[in-house]
């Protein structure tokens, strides 16, 4: 059994990892933290645990607990995981950071979006952004994993095969997203709360947002040269679930883009592109690890619109994390993730 | 391997039974009927069940396939089960009916309340009531099972300590509970689109609802005499969830409700008392098959309150007919359930 | 014109208090306090009203602006209306508090559910609770009116005629309430952010609601002795509304109660009974003054259940501020409160 | 008093209809047609329309009613208007249409995207499209009003200023567009029952929706040239709204979009310019005619990103309609219309 800690387990992604990993037959938690609950149990904070876990919140700053793991994941705010990751790293413990503190190469930008110093700059280059529909193979050796956002991941899944085979012009990429309210997370702020989402839709950080330069990093990567992308993200009054809308025109529109998306992704278990004309709905990816895409070529244009779904928390976040835990220590990819979402 | 078989898999406890047994470790669909969807794949239907099986709507009409089975779960409209029972029953098949065909031993009241002739009177009589924390050693010898309705489940659970063991008074139950949109199933009716159920509360069938005199019937076995129920059910825009709220009147306030509950529960792997005070949540239950209950007696007064949360289609509908079918083969009851509820 | 004042104009009910007022044709908003906000635009905190006010918020430690009203409404937290009212009311100007402060007479209940000392304990006994159904001549000559709270509103106008008349037993109240998030405020709590509250449903304060007292208060009043009920909060996932089922025993089973409702409220502008058998549903009644009732005799039983439904921030709330202001200055009573509601 | 007349007054847009005009100073209903609902009082099938309206549906045989009217609006499904339209507009009455019979000039594309023949295609191309912020002299003048689409309106206002005034490349124009359920009105069809909408997102007719040429034809007016444009839209969980988040090239990234958008439209009662970087909601519109937007230039680009909000049931439909009636007669244009958005 592989051990596991996770750093802040009292947020959404942290009682996420905590239910996909109470059923995992390889691995098993061995220590969660929280600064604010320690000495509490889990199950008294997130009661739908109640019966599946004994786990008790302990002390971050006992820090020997989380080097006795093999594998610690961070499911802290942004700069939390990189005060951490030294220390981890030297007593040879592996690390998942779910927040952003590893996914972005190059300091500057990460500083200018982050708002922080970089607390150890050496360790972010040697870091694996974790998707692994592109790095599989660097995951799996990786002592340092750098979790892909949510609005990231349905991204880049969505534009990989166009980007990747250089098939769209690469000057003209736009997605316009929406999330559930669960991609803000568990702080208390008005803008959240239930009598401000529902029933109604915002976009928000229309002139900049972080995620913006880890998706545009992460189209460069597959395309070998920097991209211009258009990211517009908004609030939708659900709970879990990304939907991204991606449009691109193609360099030559009578390539079959339905084909080639099928040919890319046959082989990914967490990847299913629907048959031709279909439209993924989020909830059928609610509580899952996989990504839905759909393709449509628009007639007489030479546009291309890719739908892409996932659970912003589980392929988005948390879900993805143990994709990335299953290929790290060479279990099978879909351990602990075969779930199917609910419906309705 | 129990080799089982669906009539009418195309409403919401249709493929929630397909969900749960899609990765039931002792039993599998071998057959799955639809009159309206014969010959068309079951995942091109549910997409979220794309990927996880597959299997074919067939013919009701062709009654061998659903001869072959082990035993048979029917997931149609009232009185549709009364008509396939006697037939599967005369060739060994065991019978399950996730709807009312055999719930209500009064003939003439199960007339009243359905509005039809019943098909086949004299199973009506054996069947059993398919309530494990009442009735669990019958089900392990029945042929036939009536699984009980949803605000049933979640009502007769909540106030079965109290009433079998004789500690309130009779004549002044009271139970107001809500329910989310599934409860109506999946017809196209205006009342239950989306337009007409979010952002509302109503009540409904005030002066008459077909599971009162189910409940009452239940209530009375376990008291050994008639019950006097006031039942108000509400919908609310929610999906999935019901919660009852029972009150009744203590004979002696004094006995110690909560550990009365806890105590009558305590080896009940699907009843979860929660500590003194609480308040269970539907979405701690909710893809499970767990009734969480919360018990309240009021300082100063005769009168106890408590609080009963259950999935309606999961322990309301298709996972008590999953734990059913287990205690009928001798399996561990909780196999094929011990999903955890998404949390948030 | 009537020169309105309004503290604490930062909240739910305050921003519902200017929707309503900025139309009203006989009164005016001339100052509108809030400590955090002076200095910014009405609008700019809530964009709804953008072109429909020139409003400031100013501080509230100016108190010769609030002095300079003919009536000023407290819109704030229980606890900040009783330390203006002293100094209001010496000046001249009427006080209208939406929030508890003057609502329950018994000082020594009041302060154990308010968890304060009340700090103008001679006041309270001068203040008309302001439910017009009941104190309407009154309310007209009041200096001080205690706006009622919005389950006691929705709870005393259904179990009225009931209880006026002398018709149930008075120690069998049964009353389970739903309200929608708004009612908890605008505060920042985790417990009411979209994603704890939407797909689920929870019972809160069973073992004691600070709103049961007042109701038992209000009901005792129109009885003429004490009352005994049990009262059972939930919340449900959506913005405004409150319904409550109210559950009572007749004296006697043959009385024709929906010609008794009908008679009661037959020139209540605000309280719409409607054709026996119905269910009023909150939508119906959503951002309007109205109080929605149905009335269900059970056949065969003693018992009465009597459905109540009303917008917890309109007739529960600012809409019923504004009905007791038009009754203070003698206006029609429905002034400033004629919208329907929208559906869908 | 203008005498106004409602062909199917049954749907979503016939109840707004009925709840504007039923406060509308210089219009009154005096006939409203229902083949199936003919005899029944319209506050029967309405519950939030009780005490405000004593209208009885009629049957639409009956011309003689209709062409009594000063004014018909049709809010019946597509292809009905154009069956009464010869015969009202002989009969000297005025017709607006909220359907979509007379929107589209050239005969063979509507007669593709709505499968039928129209009955009429003389008064095609009388029809005045009712987008006052761009029609309104002819509008004054019209006997024959083609009141624009939900989408195509949130779209066209949108995108006004950049396309009137040549400053973007019209061969790259992006609408991706969110819409709550009440668009897809009040028939009962599976995808639209709350179950199947709620906690979800999808998109749908990508590859081809009926609104498409709509907008096409409009922007195509406004700038004199064809465009070409990409339209997604997407079903989100929300009851009323439409949020079109627009994309577009500047051929000159330095002008001062903002600037551009306050002048364009300073003098529209309807059309709200949010201070620069702003981000409108959609709650802040509902049940009112206004479209909100807001205009941000993303930095370093050349591109725009336009955010535009509406009400699909008001400034999308029935309010635009009373909108274009208070031109046709000389009204204030906002007579009617000046709802204040319920917050929360």
């Amino acid at each position: 059994m592989v051990k596991v800690g996770i750093i802040g387990g009292t947020g959404y992604t942290g009682s996420e990892l905590i239910r996909i990993l109470s059923r995992h037959p390889e691995a098993t938690i061995t220590v969660i933290t929280s600064r604010a609950e320690a000495g509490k149990p889990v199950a008294s904070l997130f009661p739908s645990l109640r019966g599946h876990t004994d786990l008790i919140f302990s002390d971050p700053a006992d820090g020997a607990a989380l080097r006795a793991c093999d594998v610690v994941m961070s499911a802290t705010p942004n700069g939390v995981a990189m005060t951490h990751a030294r220390e981890l790293i030297a007593a040879g413990v592996r690390l998942i950071d779910i927040a952003a503190d590893f996914r972005i190469r190059d300091l500057s930008i990460w500083e200018h979006w982050y708002g922080m110093t970089h607390a150890c700059p050496e360790l972010v280059a040697e870091a694996v952004y974790g998707l692994p529909e592109v790095n599989r193979q660097a995951i799996t050796q990786a002592r340092l994993v750098a979790n892909p956002g949510c609005y990231p991941t349905a991204v880049q899944l969505g534009f990989l095969p166009l980007v990747e085979q250089g098939l769209v012009d690469l000057s003209q990429l736009t997605a316009s997203a929406v999330s559930g309210a669960s991609g803000a997370g568990r702080s208390p702020h008005v803008p959240f709360l239930f009598t401000e989402v529902a029933e109604s839709v915002r976009a928000y950080n229309v002139s900049g947002h972080r995620h913006r330069p880890e998706i545009a990093q992460g189209l460069a990567r597959m395309a070998g040269e920097p991209v211009d992308l258009v990211f517009v993200p908004h609030l939708v009054p659900m709970i879990r679930g990304i939907h991204a809308t991606l449009i691109a025109r193609l360099k030559d529109p009578s390539v079959d883009v339905q084909a080639i998306y099928e040919a890319r992704f046959q082989d990914e278990p967490f990847v299913d592109v629907l048959p031709a004309g279909g439209h993924p709905e989020t909830r059928t990816v609610r509580g899952t690890n996989l990504c839905r895409i759909g393709v449509h070529k628009l007639k007489g244009t030479d546009k291309v619109v890719v739908l892409s779904a996932i659970d912003n928390l589980t392929k988005g976040a948390s879900g993805q994390a143990v994709q990335n835990l299953n290929l790290m220590y060479g279990f099978d990819e879909t351990l602990g993730l075969a779930d199917i979402a609910l419906f309705p």
